[in-house]
């Protein structure tokens, strides 16, 4: 069963089209949107033994002349000398304006392609065939691309649509567990923050998805994209929804600068910083205990951390201070008026976080 | 007298505001159009010492805060290199994605100041203050930004619109004259390309224009972004008719590459091109060789050079072939059908071509 949906953003329609074992389809799927015949697929050591043969051959059926550009793996490489990488291989290869690049990989590789395609040539098409979890409900969605600066991550790039998604739910059954369950922190945020229904099936489903069930990971990953395709969207109209995104981001950044960015996982950071959230939330009069007790079960049974690390009050609200989303000093809560209910970042009495963090810290 | 030109181009409305003695208006003119307060004047080093007082203290007295970014001037700084001092310097000081970057002098300037506007925290406000005829007239309309590569000239960048151009003709009277005479080739060409009548106000103004008199500078300024305004909007509709405005361009990028381009400006090869495309346009008989004259005797005029450096034949053609343009190997000229009426790019009959360069090689 093939899932599709249509996205309309940035003045720009494409499709998300979501199934099983549906890889080798991309090459037909790409003939009625691109031009020209050359297609660069970038991908990393660690994806490319996986399906770049797959994906190549699937190009190459469909009468396209395709390049691969295989990239060393990991965030560190999201910098300019990487994307010189592609650009250099591009360039060598006389890639003209009707090219496409597809990105074959998780978060850093879509991100580089993305930036790569925005600026080579100034603009080119681009495809994301994204394989980890997170990469699949989060990047592909909103058209974010970019690199990182040494002073900072995703200081550089643009805004830019590709003209097509596909996700072969079948590459989850190579990425690492821990990466996925990473990435259904994701999942369960737009549940958590937007939609209470869709919060339900993921506790009803919980079995299904841990078992990788085909149908149920399409239903899981069509809808989060919807999720996140309607903030987007309502986003260009009125500013400042896209921030709700964010919930858990605060307590999570924190958490990950505290521990040095090497102990959890940015989906797990975030699962502990939204269980947090709620606690917050419920001390201010916002969210009712029930709910929050909710979040918590929910996050735990998709064996995703609850508690966060040992560290003294002091050292977290300075790190939250040192937050770039922080304006003026003051830092802002993404807060939750109940399940599916979250509420534009707000202020909160400093004693009330203290008492969250208190709360919250792991003495296990 | 401020003459002003409002453009509605790629999903964006911007002005196009010109007058003499108007840089002190700048300030006051970004009030409404931004959001922030932080400003950043790129500029260079040859621009810097004769207009960054005086635009400083403009955004000051709008009580913008204002960081100079002063770079190298010259072509060979047009590079990834010089990015990233901009983008160093936008971190270093903390700049927010409601900043605004305006971008002070020529065509390098303009052009890498709108990359890094397009590319800094995915995409920032920019503004065109251009301090060169050419850059007044060309870089200001259409979009176009980037930076080079070590293996081609533009290949990285993006279409990304300014907030406002603003074009003070005041900054011409300290424009080295051979500057202002290669800006004036792109002037013409728009008269040859697309308007007789432009091209007859060029002709009965020459005494008045090379004496740099404001209003008539003004109002062909105004003309001239209007003409490529409209060429660029009709192009978003239906691709192809930018090419147009690559009258000259294929003899003048030949020119240019057998010249190692040490020997001519830019427009100064694109008016040896010009008359080039209208000898041979008469030679495949499609323009008159009434027209061929006036063409030839108002480029002239101009004190632009009308006769092609000696090479031999097969290096021009050589030369042409490998223009980047050239699609499979046939070169293609913009042709004329006569004053104002440019004619997409066709490939023509070799000799006609050897015709042209053998009338048009120098022996003076």
């Amino acid at each position: 069963m093939t899932r599709s949906l249509q996205l309309d953003l940035g003045n720009h329609r494409y499709a998300i089209t979501i199934g099983a074992g549906i890889l080798p389809t991309l090459g037909s799927l790409l003939v009625p949107l691109l031009k020209g015949k050359q297609v660069a697929v970038v991908t990393n050591q660690t994806v490319a033994p996986l399906y770049l043969a797959e994906v190549q051959r699937s190009l190459q059926e469909a009468g396209f002349q395709v390049l691969p550009i295989i990239l060393p793996d990991g965030e560190i490489y999201k910098n300019h000398e990487t994307l010189q990488l592609i650009y250099d291989a591009l360039i060598a290869n006389r890639f003209e304006r009707s090219c496409c690049l597809v990105a074959l990989g998780g978060g850093v590789i879509g991100d580089m392609t993305g930036f790569a395609a925005a600026s080579f040539l100034r603009g080119v098409s681009y495809v994301q065939v994204p394989t980890t979890l997170l990469s699949q409900v989060d990047s592909s969605v909103g058209g974010k691309t970019g690199i990182n600066h040494p002073l900072g991550k995703n200081l550089i790039g643009a805004f830019y649509q590709p003209q097509l998604v596909l996700i072969d739910t079948y590459t989850l059954t190579t990425l690492p567990s821990r990466q996925f369950l990473s990435g259904m922190a994701e999942v369960i945020k737009y549940g958590i923050a937007f939609d209470a229904d869709f919060f339900d099936f993921l506790g009803n489903n919980q079995q299904e998805i841990l078992a990788l069930q085909p149908d149920t990971l399409a239903v899981m990953i069509e809808k989060s994209c919807a999720i996140k395709a309607k903030v987007v969207e309502e986003d260009e109209k009125e500013s400042g929804r896209r921030a709700l995104l964010n919930l858990g981001h605060t307590f999570g950044h924190a958490i990950e600068t505290l521990t040095h960015y090497d102990t959890f996982l940015h989906g797990e950071a975030v699962a502990i910083g939204m269980v947090m959230a709620a606690d917050l939330s419920h001390r201010v009069d916002l969210c009712d205990y029930h709910s929050v007790n909710k979040i918590t079960d929910l996050i735990n049974s998709f064996r995703l951390p609850i508690h966060c690390p040992i560290y003294s009050e002091e050292a977290y609200l300075d790190a939250m201070s040192r937050d770039k989303k922080v304006a003026a000093g003051k830092v802002r809560f993404v807060l939750l008026a109940g399940i599916g209910q979250a509420l534009m970042g707000r202020s909160v009495a400093e004693e009330a976080v203290r008492a969250t963090i208190r709360d919250r810290v792991s003495f296990s």
